[in-house]
């Protein structure tokens, strides 16, 4: 039985976001529709504005309120560094976390055979033109360190092999504050092999 | 650095939520642009229909898409028997839980002097006007079991008492399943107190 129809199709569109379920988005619904109608508003015309702006860079891929993002138009930012991700997501957490000062390529995936995800799919094919018709002197493979994220960079790097571009990986082993007797089995081995002399002033 | 103030616009917003925080209103965003641009153009007409349209039933006070809510206007329901909840949740709740046929009143919120929440923030002299004109032959007092919950339930008893109309509280006692050594001392010391006659067919 329910009461408000108008307020049950609310609740079932909020169950579309990541990781909200039906009592979830009833909470958020309510909150919404009793105590938050300003905000709710904004949400609304946020998610209509970005919807209807939003557009992939046609330099880096990235999401970008113009044909090129603000990174890409960015004077100040070394355009021959280049850095390859996988999401914008990604792009956000190396500005928060890193002094990097280049410039991005967002693959919006990553190849995954089984799921039908391909070269072209990732914009490789605008990667190479880039390559060729650009001067890069650096590529940074920031692809995730999983089994996708390296096939991708080893993908990548045989692209920029091509163009004798040189490249770089994002290191991989024991994170910061990280415990050995926890962290599992694969990056203890790697950090392991990949151990580099000591210096005390680190 | 942003490369898109629209997009930053749209996880600002997304934090509105309740149990969303910057991370997570990325990831929606992310999704929402990217992967489910459909599902979110259907989030913003649900949202911005119910801010529309959504309103307080003039009976009951739970969300309702016309002046009187679905409930209040079924001819089915018994409009003799009214259970008083604190919020539309409650109602959904106890609509999947039990077989009650009754009509409801909904609070939206509860009695807290500390909050500056007071017995007419929460409709109690619209539920007086109604026990004194309606035929009501029982009252079902469904507030939380909270200290907030158990005062506004008193209050609304008294209330009732001045109408001569005969009220009910849930049962108090141990959840289904419950078990005794892990159960909260307050639960455990009321069920004890409150023990029925045992019988071996319920």
């Amino acid at each position: 039985m329910s009461f408000s129809p108008t307020f049950e199709k609310l609740v079932e569109s909020l169950c579309c976001l990541s990781g909200v379920g039906v009592k979830t988005a009833r909470r958020m619904a309510l909150e919404l529709l009793l105590k938050k109608q300003d905000k709710a508003k904004q949400l609304v015309n946020a998610l209509d504005n970005a919807l209807n702006k939003v557009q992939k860079c046609q330099k880096c891929r990235n999401l970008s309120d113009q044909e090129l993002c603000l990174i890409c138009t960015n004077p100040l930012r070394d355009h021959q560094v280049l850095c390859v991700v996988e999401t914008p997501a990604d792009v956000i957490a190396l500005e928060q976390s890193t002094d990097f000062q280049g410039v991005y390529f967002v693959l919006l995936g990553h190849i995954a055979p089984l799921d039908g995800i391909g070269p072209e799919d990732i914009g490789l094919d605008q990667l190479d033109l880039r390559l060729k018709t650009e001067k890069i002197k650096e590529i940074i493979l920031a692809t995730n360190s999983t089994l996708e994220g390296n096939t991708t960079a080893y993908f990548i790097a045989s692209i920029a092999e091509k163009h004798q571009i040189p490249t770089t990986r994002l290191a991989s082993g024991v994170p910061i504050g990280g415990e050995l007797a926890v962290i599992d089995q694969n990056t203890l081995s790697l950090a392991f092999k990949s151990r580099n002399k000591y210096k005390a002033d680190d």
